[in-house]
């Protein structure tokens, strides 16, 4: 097959392929669908409700290794990640369906471990699993996880709304997940504060209800989840809204645990947090007068505050860190799923 | 892992498996839903129509050959199959997602091939690609396609709604898709008759326009359609039905091109028909007394009759099959996904 720059997907990245492959589907969407480029595509359903749907594939030795987690724990994270995009639109969800590609050496045991995990991921808020297909599959593991929600007409929340002045907030830490991932791939945890990063990296909460808390407030603009760590995701608010953005490093929320842990094995727990990804916390852009109140209305209801990390920018500023008050930049990316 | 027959998929089966994994999840549905077991899940939606979803996986070397198949036909065929099981439940299809799992020598040919083919296969439904996920595959292609539509309140058609006595008919032709993958596993097509057949094995027409037509007949009882060989596929209504049933391989309608095809090639063309699967016709079931009216009317309507092949018979029957009169047994089995 031919392979020049342009010809190429890795050059090309996720965004580049899903701008030119999108481009013939978006023609012609009727108004009230929007799709492709959000965390979950938005359809008409009824007069109150709109329809959310999302779907993630989830490869072995893509997204993860098989003696790297427990069968349990995979099942709980295809469905919470999904569970995940559900939330970033400030929506409920209803139904799961899942694909499973199986191959030959895996064994009930294994099988009765995922939907154990599935199971508890679906329990806090009674995602009904209502289909799929199940396949042997001649190599790894494969996993295809789609989850149909609800929200208020009106109320889901896009990336496509930030504006310039907003104040860019998440609602919870960062890089635990990613210090998670940094310990498995060093050969897995040797004290307690490692092995909270991994089960965070493998049982990530969904922030189902801080997403409907903050789809019911009209000073919350943006919205979407921390999936491929802010660096990635927020780039994507960027593109979706025609803006740019500026992110104070130091208010990156870092858990007691991942600093111990970044200190003693050697890595940046900043930059962790930044690019690490895997998060599934929410990332919003929020009205600046009236973000404090919206915060200290968030702390009342979930026992932490909304955290402000930095302010939206006009287009032409990019994406720009700092830290200790100077410009500074990363040295990793966040995840690109075609690098 | 520990293997023992019945800790063994292969053991178990497709059924087997679903059955065991559906049991703790069927639990507790609600009333208007319905979902493992059928062609697909079955859902609320609005006064008048309910939510039709399904979802197949596709992987390579398992379901298809990367050197046998152009790109384009396989984009054609990932939506195809699809819509077909949303024509089966007698639904016309609305919106898809589209999961693709990327090898690194993929280039951008080979994707606009795929897209071209999926926008062929969804001009004659409308149906909108409305969302999806891309990622980086270690190994080789993976696609999983969900179709969401619609049917009216009421009336869907399912696999388990056949009665004792009712005529059990197809809406055209079986085996030309299992004799094109013959043709294509033997190293591809010789003559014209070849080709065409190999043809309709890439590019199924999935019976939409029957489904629907098919779906307002309330002398129409269970409906299915035939993606594993009517072998396969009758068995599935038989379990969902609890009924058994008599099937007629002489009537089986085997197209010329198979004919010649399988005297040439020196198969037996009935097995083919009733084992190959992929024709992506219908499969169903009909009140006896009412047959001849309604096949009378599919005839005037879409150029061919509804073509009897067999009886639903008590559930100790099991499924029989005829030859010139006489009890025979195939040779071959329908295609189960673990085998």
């Amino acid at each position: 097959m031919r392979r020049t720059a342009k010809n190429d997907l890795a050059g090309l990245g996720e965004f580049g392929f899903i701008a030119r492959m999108a481009r013939p589907f978006l023609k012609g969407l009727p108004s009230e669908t929007w799709g492709i480029g959000d965390d979950c595509a938005v359809l008409p359903w009824n007069k109150r409700e709109r329809l959310l749907v999302t779907t993630d594939m989830l490869i072995e030795d893509r997204h993860f290794i098989r003696k790297q987690v427990t069968a349990a724990d995979l099942g709980y994270k295809a469905l919470a990640v999904n569970l995940s995009d559900i939330a970033a639109m400030g929506g409920s969800p209803k139904w799961a369906l899942l694909s499973i590609g199986i191959p030959a050496e895996i064994g009930l045991d294994w099988l009765d471990g995922f939907f154990r995990g599935w199971r508890e991921a679906s329990k806090p808020s009674g995602v009904r699993l209502v289909g799929g297909d199940t396949t042997k599959s001649p190599g790894g593991i494969i996993i295809n996880v789609v989850v149909i929600g609800s929200v208020r007409a009106g109320r889901e929340k896009l990336r496509s709304t930030a504006r310039v002045g907003d104040v860019v907030a998440v609602t919870g830490t960062l890089g635990d997940s990613g210090g998670g991932l940094k310990i498995l791939l060093g050969g897995g945890a040797k004290n307690q504060d490692e092995a909270r990063l991994v089960r965070t990296h493998h049982r990530p909460r969904p922030h189902l209800e801080e997403g409907e808390w903050l789809a019911l407030r009209p000073d919350v603009r943006a919205m979407m989840d921390v999936s491929d760590g802010i660096d990635s995701d927020l780039r994507r608010i960027m593109e979706q809204s025609d803006v740019g953005a500026d992110i104070d490093l130091d208010k990156l929320l870092i858990s007691p645990e991942l600093g111990r842990v970044a200190l003693s094995r050697g890595f940046d727990a900043v930059e962790t947090a930044a690019t690490g990804g895997e998060d599934y916390c929410l990332l919003v852009t929020v009205a600046p007068e009236n973000f404090d109140k919206n915060s200290a209305a968030f702390e009342r209801r979930f026992g932490r505050p909304l955290t402000a990390i930095g302010t939206i920018r006009p287009k032409s500023a990019g994406l720009r860190y700092f830290r200790r008050g100077r410009r500074t930049i990363l040295r990793s990316r966040g995840f690109d799923h075609f690098k």
